[in-house]
């Protein structure tokens, strides 16, 4: 079935490339090294969308199967809107709160020695190496470092890519810490039409911190990989005349299979952020967007509303749809560095950020086999660093990340769009970095 | 060549009915007459895009022929950018501007008797008639009247089909006021491409005014009817394997023949709208949409930011695109009510608004041939009325408009959806309803 799509459809190559960005997994495994540099591929200086209309070359359309390749893909992740349907995340109609501000010019000069190498580097040299479009750092609450590059603007929004997860994580952790959600209860208790798939059995804690064994792969490379069924169920594109797969996220997610057992070991698999989704859905009888705006959004004054892209059905893609604002980013992160206090007031259940806050089972983690995350755990959806600060982060492929730091009192938000698609790439010039500032604030 | 694309394609239906959507022209000659009344065909009680997902008979897809058809098009004008890709108009970050609230309870009973008709009817009463879905009344720049109905809510943002052409001929004439744009130059002179068109003899000032003489039918029950070209070009879905027609709302605009001599009647045809988006576009070295934020959206302290969908290749609608939140367009009225000052600062340039709100050729109007319409004119894509209170409009197909009345100082900000997309079909419960409003408040 998936071969005819591909021979068949006009906009199949774009099919696959945009399953790429749904996923949050992007250009990947195919993709050569990059042969550019952030500062040779920013999209403004390449002149992406510039013109009107653009000249041929320049043009990144919708329909087109480079859209999210690099290195148009640096112009396409803060343009997201654009290229397909998305659905709001209201602000609501408020003032936006003030993000205090107080830039700290000795940050550019904080030094730290990447993962394996030998020479210490700078961190405006990392925001370079790192491709970064955004990076905004908040000490007890002020803004002490705020920049943009490339193809992002204080007043645009970004693809967070799986940081998306995070999100949907945290909504789950809130209505567990409510009691609307009961954590022990298998998934088909608050989604019956996933009986007959591998969630069937699951219970709803197994999806939140994704120890449940499923049969998905990710894999690119790999033509037969379940991936490339989730995109085309999930793409808004019309559908092939003959394709009769799966209709949207929701129904793709009925045809995922069991592969060991639950529990065990984490997995991290998008798809359990798509079923947590559809879970946290049905438990308040209001969409994930909605969901998020009435809980999140419409709560901190925030600047900008925020937007998921969605299916052909109208359904947002709690696995990595997200887009937003870098500094509302930091408004969320804030959030939970207190607690789920914001401005001295209990907006979220400081049970849930506790939650989140306290890390997953290391043991669990190790099973995957991650060797760089030494220590390292999951849990509502967050990754738990284990280190001794007690931080914790949400991330995305690209490099985006939401990094809380209760020991030094920081947020730091960072969004990106390395060529290369994969934490591995980004983390040893990553990690290191954020630590490295931490010890900076700390040390004032 | 239209016909190939009907035969072949998944979503040539989908292409018609977008086509509609797009045109501001709606379902238009071929709908029956509606069955469903305002309250039998409330988007909410009829369940529209309601679960997750909603029950197969509930959804709207974008890519279904029936998304802008009576009565799902109710739920849809609300949430166009759920339904295909857009760009946004930014509101900046800063705080929202007051708009004071002193609601008058006394409206609702306001009478009138619609055109042709023996009974008055009450002011309410008209609102449900109109199928409205969104409607507040500014009385000296206070909130007197603000009511929601179906689909839409206060934070929502919603279709405004043609008053899109009354900001882009505000855009103009603010160039022009500023002296960025010639009005007396050929269209020629800020978009070459146009040469070989009917544009190419047309002035600035006859395409600001629709006095050019097109070849253009934007009659849909006619399949040779050029609105059919235009609506294949300007989708932003993908393109059929054998399309050879134009590329985008600019491609097409190319195409456009003439018919007749320019400046001497005034013609109602969308592509001038776009035709002028391209030329101030040109004129300035910037997009519509980044335009409209750095000259209006941006400055009255909107509380949302606003959006236009796109043709493939990214390019604003400017005839037609537009989406925006009620009250927002409220203030854009205030804006124009009080000679482009924005509490006390001159935000636009007063001989915009003074060339604006001075109306246009009452002679060319009436060769147009609008019977209901006596007196009137269109002057840089605005109606003005030519009644003693001097009231100009923005008008949408839907019943959507933007109601200025100079005298009672009055703005009127009206959403809706009504089945019968045509003014003729809104305007004998409107007109004389927002006059009646007006002597209200004036007697107040």
């Amino acid at each position: 079935m998936l071969e005819s799509i591909r021979k068949d459809l006009l906009h199949a190559k774009h099919l696959h490339a945009l399953a790429a960005c749904l996923l949050g997994l992007g250009a990947l495994a195919q993709t050569p090294p990059p042969v550019l540099s952030a500062a040779e591929s920013d999209p403004v200086k390449l002149g992406w969308m510039q013109g009107t209309p653009p000249p041929p070359d320049k043009v990144i359309r919708s329909t087109d199967a480079n859209a999210f390749q690099f290195p148009r893909m640096r112009w396409s992740v803060a343009h997201m809107r654009e290229l397909m349907p998305t659905v709001e995340v209201s602000r609501g109609l408020g003032p936006p709160s003030p993000l205090p501000n107080r830039p700290d010019p000795g940050i550019d000069s904080v030094r730290f020695t990447p993962w394996g190498a030998n020479e210490p580097m700078t961190w405006e040299a990392s925001l370079w190496k790192n491709y970064t479009d955004g990076i905004l750092i908040l000490h007890r609450g002020e803004v002490v470092y705020e920049r943009y590059f490339g193809a992002l603007k204080a007043d645009g929004q970004h693809a967070v890519m799986s940081i998306t997860k995070s999100f949907t994580g945290t909504l789950a952790a809130i209505l567990v810490a409510e009691g609307v959600l009961d954590e022990h209860k298998p998934a088909t208790a608050y989604v019956p039409e996933l009986q007959g798939s591998a969630f069937a059995d699951a219970t709803v804690r197994q999806v939140m911190d994704m120890t449940t064994a499923l049969r998905f792969s990710e894999d690119y490379a790999d033509p037969k990989a379940e991936i490339w069924t989730f995109s085309a169920a999930g793409s808004p594109m019309p559908k092939p005349v003959e394709y009769n797969g799966p209709d949207g996220y929701y129904d793709y997610l009925r045809t995922v299979q069991k592969q060991g057992p639950h529990g065990d070991a984490f997995g991290y698999k998008t798809v359990n952020a798509d079923a947590l989704g559809w879970i946290i859905a049905r438990a308040t009888g209001k969409s994930v967007p909605a969901l998020l705006s009435e809980r999140i959004w419409s709560k901190l004054g925030m600047e900008q509303s925020a937007y998921y892209q969605v299916d052909a059905l109208g359904t947002a893609f709690a696995g990595g749809g997200l887009n937003a604002g870098l500094r509302d980013l930091a408004r969320f992160g804030e959030l939970m560095r207190n607690g789920g206090q914001w401005h001295g007031r209990q907006v979220i259940p400081a049970q849930a950020v506790t939650d989140i806050a306290g890390g997953g089972s290391k043991e669990a983690f190790a099973k995957a086999g991650y060797p760089q995350l030494k220590g390292w755990s999951y849990r509502d959806m967050w990754w738990h660093t284990g280190n001794a600060h007690g931080a914790y982060t949400a991330r995305g492929v690209y490099g985006q990340t939401i990094y809380i730091d209760p020991a030094a009192e920081m947020v730091l938000v960072r969004l990106a769009s390395n060529p290369v698609a994969a934490n591995g790439a980004n983390d040893p010039w990553s990690l290191p970095a954020y630590a490295a500032v931490a010890a900076y604030l700390m040390g004032k």
